[in-house]
């Protein structure tokens, strides 16, 4: 047993094999009968020479990346988004001007816009006035007259086409603990509307309802209330099987029965507030637009950090997919918008899907959404898949976050916090993308809403980032 | 290999132990290096001999149980209870008379109430005007002038002390399906209340409050709103977190966010709605009195089935828990009210706690509340335990259920319907008490609520009952 030369013991002893990664290796050794111990290993990024190379120039910056992180979710996670208001674009949204069209995304061009955002943008100019008919609309946004700009370039999100207009009302999203506030535009209820890139008379007139009475009601009531702790709401809605981005039956309830006492004390007609409430208890996805800018306000205080590879925004037009990183400042990585797989409404298939769109995957970055799946598992009849599928992409979202929230919290994973502050290092270094849960469009303008489901980023906009981030961040030199 | 005589072959082979039961047996003979499979039985009833006899009696008996109990599992899922309406108790809830005071659980006497019921009886009677305080009310309900009878006895059921008289306004729940209604009071609110025994002032202007205010304005938004469907209410706050019976939330935002477009539209004055908004936002509770009802009349209608052993009613005075059986009609079996294991609020300890009390595992009884706590994970922060118990507690009641609901489900089982239609044989076969998650009442009349937790029944009415109806169905006679 005790053999002076133990390398030589290792060919009289029995084999005992450790199999690190691929698996046939491992299982035609088992299959001769010795036994074998199986190590779930993959070589880093995939084995991509240049993204390992990355990394590891990353883990020697000439910057303290621990720091800048640690900084960025300390100010994620101390984030307190508060509604305070509602208002008009125009008047509170900054650089909101007559002739800017805001829209969900990275920065796309007219000729590049998908079908339902060219829809929505043409809702857009009519129900500014800046166009009479959809000709005259598709005219106008070609003539290089209308500027389009992302909604993210001011501090705003948009759900699906995410368009938004100088006259549109907006919520007023300030994160009480850093001072900054996100702006969105107030949710139209499901069927045809704008943000899915319908743009016909009812679209327009219920824009109208919005502007005149749904968004000045409410905004009294909020008043009246004073305002709303979204961070406490969103906690309460992760109780209540919402997850805060597809699933918001919990949420948008909350809403009215907060300000229901108040709406009922206005000096309104009773059939004006009455339509206002009936409006809310239609549209379950009312919350959507008020978790999105809460999102938005958190993730945007934990932007421009230097060092840190925190991803702080994520967005698709329909198009592109688009990340922001926060030692990268505003410069936008994208890649071509996914296709969602997922359930489709009756008379509706996958061909009819427009790519992945909009601005709400701002919820998955900042730790709710897809993200928070396992405290929503009745989500899967709209979106697809099994609870036990909702629970594990929960639980595959802590490998590629930072932390876990101290205040959202999913009760069937025995109230662990949500997986919080994605870090770009560890989403290219494991492979493992962020998942996103969405509504799907049709891809012609004017439609609207086919289905829901999931969808997965492209892998290459991370890459780049990653290759970026190393390049600005290296000891060798070279900032951009 | 191949022996001529194969009993001596089991000497000469290897010995395969199969241990049935205690699991020590087969320990000791794992320790000594014999192969063990171990089978998880326990004898029926625990052993008990006149149990095993019964069930074997009833197993034989001159009635067709199994055809009994389909018809009573038909009767339960098809139930579609409907609130229809409210009205006061003294119109509408067949029996009720100036003199008489229902209240929760089995038959009890004024000398045997506990504490809390005490306290609600004395509030009842100075609400009615038949006392003027205390002093008065306690010598009134010895008078003998006063009649105490269950709530169940007149289609009704009550929370905790479940205290109802003849002014009392009370929901009215139509079973659809079967024509049977059941009644409850409203929900009062936590804090003070006369369900856990207050009897200030502050309770007593609450009632009248209520009577005056709140059902008038209720019952006219509830005509112009039409009936609510209580079934496809319940089906979908199983979705939001509650389980129907210790956690409400969903279910009073969903009561909340229907009335309201409606409440704004009556010709009452606007504080006074706004009064009836804020104060069913201020209580998560309130959905509860609305299940009891809608639990109450869906196992009514499977009551008094011949030769069916589905448990339809289980109920506690504070004194006495009873329960009632399909097949032995209106009686009670009953065994002393258990004391309550679970959280208190701040300043409260065990021995504070009266013993367990109310109509509200009607709900349980129905198959919801305690047999859905898989759908609300959340509620183990106000009962105790974790998720898992939640979850675990669920599982078991599949154990002793006749069947699972078509329309109550359960996400986070895979959508599984919640365990419904107890089934007294498997009870005592198994002896798998039913679980059951309930309020806690201060021992002392007036004090109020002091936590909540977890109970389980004296299992001896269980057997009482097994045995009165292996009496009743012998095949050797002994009708009763």
């Amino acid at each position: 047993m005790s053999a002076k030369n133990p390398v030589l013991d290792l060919f009289s002893s029995g084999l005992k094999v450790v199999n690190l990664g691929l698996e046939s290796f491992g299982e035609t050794l088992a299959g001769l009968g010795v036994p074998v111990v199986q190590v779930d290993w993959r070589p880093p990024a995939g084995g991509d020479t240049a993204m390992i190379a990355a990394l590891d120039s990353i883990a020697n910056a000439r910057v303290d990346v621990e720091a800048a992180n640690a900084e960025a979710v300390e100010r994620i996670l101390k984030s307190k988004p508060v509604l305070v208001g509602i208002g008009t674009a125009r008047d509170v949204v900054p650089g909101m001007r007559p002739n800017l069209v805001l829209h969900a995304g990275p920065p796309v061009t007219w000729d590049r816009m998908c079908g339902p955002m060219r829809g929505a943008v043409i809702g857009g100019l009519i129900y500014e006035g800046l166009a009479e008919d959809r000709a005259e609309a598709e005219k106008l946004a070609a003539s290089g007259k209308i500027d389009f700009e992302p909604c993210h370039h001011h501090s705003s999100v948009g759900p699906m086409a995410g368009v938004m207009t100088s006259r549109m009302p907006v919520w007023i999203i300030e994160n009480e603990t850093y001072g900054n506030r996100a702006y969105a535009t107030l949710n139209e209820g499901l069927g045809k509307v704008l943000r899915y890139g319908a743009f016909s008379g009812e679209v327009l007139d219920r824009l109208r309802w919005m502007e005149t009475d749904l968004a000045p009601i409410l905004s009294k009531a909020l008043k009246l209330h004073g305002p709303l702790d979204m961070r406490s709401i969103i906690a309460q809605v992760l109780q209540m099987g919402d997850e805060g981005h597809n699933r918001n039956r919990a949420g948008t309830s909350i809403v009215i029965r907060e300000l229901a006492p108040h709406l009922v004390m206005l000096d309104e007609s009773r059939e004006k507030i009455s339509k206002v409430l009936s409006f809310m208890n239609a549209n379950d996805h009312f919350f959507l637009n008020l978790t999105m800018p809460s999102a938005k306000s958190a993730v945007d205080a934990a932007a421009g950090i230097e060092g840190s590879t925190v991803i702080t925004t994520m967005a698709r037009n329909g198009t592109d997919f688009g990340i922001r990183i926060s030692g990268l400042g505003d410069r936008w990585f994208t890649g071509p918008a996914g296709i969602v797989e997922g359930l489709y409404l009756p008379g509706f298939k996958a061909e009819d899907a427009a790519p992945d769109i909009g601005d709400s995957v701002i919820t998955e970055t900042s730790g709710i959404g897809g993200f928070a799946m396992a405290a929503a598992p009745a989500i899967v009849k709209f979106v697809g898949g099994t609870p036990a599928d909702a629970i594990a992409f929960t639980e595959k979202m802590y490998e590629i976050t930072l932390a876990e929230s101290e205040v959202y919290k999913i009760p069937v994973l025995d109230f662990r916090g949500t997986p919080t502050a994605i870090d770009l290092r560890l989403v290219v270094e494991k492979g493992i993308m962020p998942v996103i849960n969405t509504g799907i469009a049709h891809r012609e303008p004017g439609i609207g809403m086919v289905g829901a489901g999931l969808v997965k980023p492209p892998e290459n906009c991370f890459k780049d980032a990653l290759a970026a981030f190393a390049e600005k961040y290296s000891k060798a030199g070279g900032t951009r």
